[in-house]
């Protein structure tokens, strides 16, 4: 049994807590948040101790951390965590600059201690699916993929001030899935961003639709689609075409119900947002966490592939902004 | 090439007219309907003649009749055209007497012209398919087949009532439409029905909504649901359970647009009647006729599958009056 | 924060402890059944004690029962927890016998304990949404209704035997489902079926495929369509056509990858067994009683609902034997 | 009635025939040919006349020029066939070479003969479904557009050496879709290509799996994807993403049947190739025609149009040569 402390009981660190506790082989002992509200309440529905970060590292009887704090802390706690020697969780990405999430990798590296990062979209079951389907051959050599990843509505735009931009805040989850997919990294990164869904975002300095043109070593082509709006739902899907056919993960919808009408036929909507629609997702990624760590194995997701991710974004800021197209330095 | 003799230039005629011209070893060379205006339209279109029935029975060039009179001349145009050696093609139903279609069957049969009924749906490419898959027993065995057969609204009530009713007029290519999938012709039916969809039909003495239940002598059974009214098209649909899976046939749409808003997910409706669903059906049942004939093989649809539509919608109407099983004599 | 006792520790028995303990206003604090070890295993899971039943009903610090015994326990279980002023969730049938459960609902009746059947199927999303769109008059008024419920292989022949049947063990679920969606009763039931999945099946008294069609009052049509299997999983599917329009509730699917090839399109199976399929069901089932008991509303689905269903599987096991209609004695 | 000379009787001309003959406005009078056996087949199936391409566009008789030839013919045929004061209708592309047919336009539009280019695609009813959705606002404002075009597999290698490569010749298409759904025509495009389908491709120097993004003045992009081989079929599908919703146009099917057994569920694949995709298309696009020159109207598709569509193909082989946007020079 894995004793759990969660640093960050903000809307993130409830969905972990339910994964944790409801986990046979894991329980929450202890939060910490600086809200310490928040941090009471998440604590006492489940039966776990309000302490500091600090506390909280330096106990031995902890044995995991899971870190669900903002950004700008992730690299540092990650670096004090994997020196107290805990088997570590944290969410995505590693770090707004490139730069300090390698220095955070070499340290981290140092200490042996295992490190996951929270690409939770890997877990999802129609991802996961098409990642099998792949690898197993059905659809022959993949050749092309094609992620379209649309939120339902953009953040308040106090928040993309912060955010390091709309490749490393929302992209970055398509392309981890990217590498997820592909199973390899690509080699070029060509961006094209514009704000039209708000303009209040471009005066901050942001896109708000972006599509990415990534190819690879051996010829291969991934395209991603982004938009902070779809104001039908959280708009969440692949499709990678081989030689020798098409996996295609299409949403998940609200339910199964069609009306038709003589005004037309009428199907639910996608689940409206990430909590929804990745629900299982996040249950499954804690257990195959719990898992890694308890029977000594690889972690699923590593350090590396967030810095990978990173990198990409970092490229397709660089090339949004130029027109060019960029070399990724990994 | 097959000369044809168009009997009817009505609604249904005008369908067989397209495919007779478009059929490259068919040509119409006349058309007889009582109402000249019409079959003078459509006889300059295609280039054919305009002569009366009898005209064209005695005519010794024409090799293939076309019966798409009314109903009630069905049988005696049955009888003359074989008895004048031609090859015929017969709208469904032989007749609304199932003695007087059994009389016909007798006459006919012994002028050893073939005689096929137009039981169009057999020809549809989605019926098709499910029994082609059937018969190959990519199912297994079948054991449970259920048909809905939903019109778009109801025909005027003084139609209805020399229609011989909902079960002779309309649930009549169901029956067919059972006998083709399953393979075997029911013993025993049940029938239930009523007036919900318009009072006044209930009134006129017919049913406009019914449900007939059909058991067969290997234990199988099949179910056909029929309504007179279903707002949003056409709907025409098959489901056959087997030992080892289900067959669907589902709608033809009118596009295949899907849209997306914040007020749900809108997709076309099924194509609004039996001319846009079934042209391709027509097409095909008279290149079926058509081959048959000039190949010298038996018909595909016979006169004697005909009687047994008719002998089951008999059973079903005597069944819903009398709310008890009846067997079908056939 | 209700008490909970939990009769019964097997399959169901677990789906409910899971509800149990997952929700926020209740606690499972005691378990029974005849097999201790189950009851061991189970408790322990959730810190619950291992009991008696009779020491569970004679202790007052515990508010609800849930039953989930084997059906032959069922009404005197529901008797003895209403006299003990619990109240109570009970697993459907009620009782084989249905003159026994009008007996147990007069004995019930008169305690004033409010009592719950669990017919699950109605808090699944996709049914309560089929009924909230036809109560809200989406489709007008509703006049066919038409449910399709496969399981995916049958059971043993031993217990079939002791089952009541497949109207009362199987069909009762769709008996219920009609009743829910249609708003009200049937007057009549016609049943027919045959034992074609396994003659075994036959040779033990029961049936494995069966159309049940029902008549109401206004002239409505009911048609419930049970096989013992479908190799493609569970099939769980409604149909309600209206004056309006129609609706459909389809299968939940293992994902939504579908896979194009030279092959053809090939998409995930309908989710397996009920455990999966019913999973939101359950706990929206669990709920739905703990606000109706908290907020003393009525039961969400009473004892009559659960003697309705009966009283029709009745007449349809009757129906079936005899191949007449049966008028449902309610 | 439009009397029809048609120059060219291959594939496509025989499409075009079909066409002509069955539109009740126009009649199909002379066909030209190189091969003489090929262009007498055709005519005698509806009793046209075979002559030279001169003399046809001679012959004041003749109302309409069809050009449905190699493709190096087409300027000049539209040079002729405009002076000779007929109305054209030229399948695409207008040529190779960009400036040629920019010279050719030059020419014609001094005519005033009215000219059409067969991009058939805008006729298809889905496709022209989605630019009427919205053009009405259905979605809003159109933000996003993406257009999958897969061919189920590639040409001869010989073919591809003299077609101008995948972007003048198969992605041109698309372009023109582009311009269609969007309502504008791009500033900037930006192509990445690679042969992985068929490195033999490659050595003919050109690519086989191909995406290209383009960005609008108002900040509006599109992204084109295009494979020269889909096993399943010809995936032709667009997406269309606006401030209000998602616009989508799926494939059409062989057919609706559905299969569910043990090892999935399967379905239709896409038709499998344009002749029967597009079927509906191309007579859609001739009657759209026909009507055009007979009511005196603009030309649905203009030669501007075909030359737009070629300049964006310049600039994708280009950019995917260089690595680098390219501004489109209309």
């Amino acid at each position: 049994m894995l004793k759990v402390g969660l640093l960050g009981a903000g809307r993130i660190g409830l969905v972990h807590a339910v994964n944790i506790a409801g986990n046979a082989r894991s329980s929450l002992a202890a939060v910490a948040d600086v809200n310490a509200d928040a941090a009471q309440k998440l604590a006492s529905n489940y039966g776990a101790a309000v302490r500091s970060s600090r506390d909280i590292l330096d106990d031995p009887a902890i044995d995991v951390v899971l870190i669900a704090t903002s950004t700008d802390t992730h690299s540092e706690l990650i670096e004090s965590a994997t020196a107290a020697g805990k088997a570590v969780l944290c969410e995505k990405p590693v770090d707004l600059s490139l730069e300090r999430a390698r220095a955070c990798l070499a340290k981290a590296s140092a200490t042996r201690s295992p490190v996951m990062i929270g690409f939770n979209r890997r877990f999802d079951p129609n991802f996961a699916s098409v990642r099998k389907a792949a690898e197993q051959g059905e659809i022959g050599k993949p050749e092309l993929l094609s992620v379209t990843s649309f939120d339902p509505s953009p953040p308040p735009v106090a928040y993309i001030k912060v955010s390091g931009g709309l490749f490393r805040d929302m992209m970055i989850h398509d392309f981890d899935m990217s590498n997820f997919l592909m199973g390899a990294r690509p080699v070029t990164v060509r961006a094209v961003g514009s704000s039209i869904v708000d303009p209040e975002i471009g005066r901050a300095g942001d896109v708000d639709t972006a599509v990415v043109t990534m190819t690879f070593e051996d010829g291969r082509i991934a395209v991603i689609k982004n938009s902070r709006r779809a104001v039908y739902g959280y708009d969440q899907r692949v499709e990678l075409l081989g030689s020798e056919g098409l996996l295609q993960a299409q949403n998940m919808l609200e339910n199964t119900v069609v009306k038709s009408t003589a005004a037309g036929v009428m199907s639910a909507k996608p689940t409206y947002f990430f909590l929804e629609r990745y629900m299982t997702a996040y249950a499954a990624e804690w257990e195959a966490f719990v898992s890694a760590v308890l029977e000594g194995r690889p972690m699923p997701v590593t350090l590396e592939d967030g810095i990978a991710a990173l990198a990409m974004a970092e490229a397709a800021t660089s090339s949004a902004r130029t027109g060019e197209a960029v070399e990724v330095a990994y």
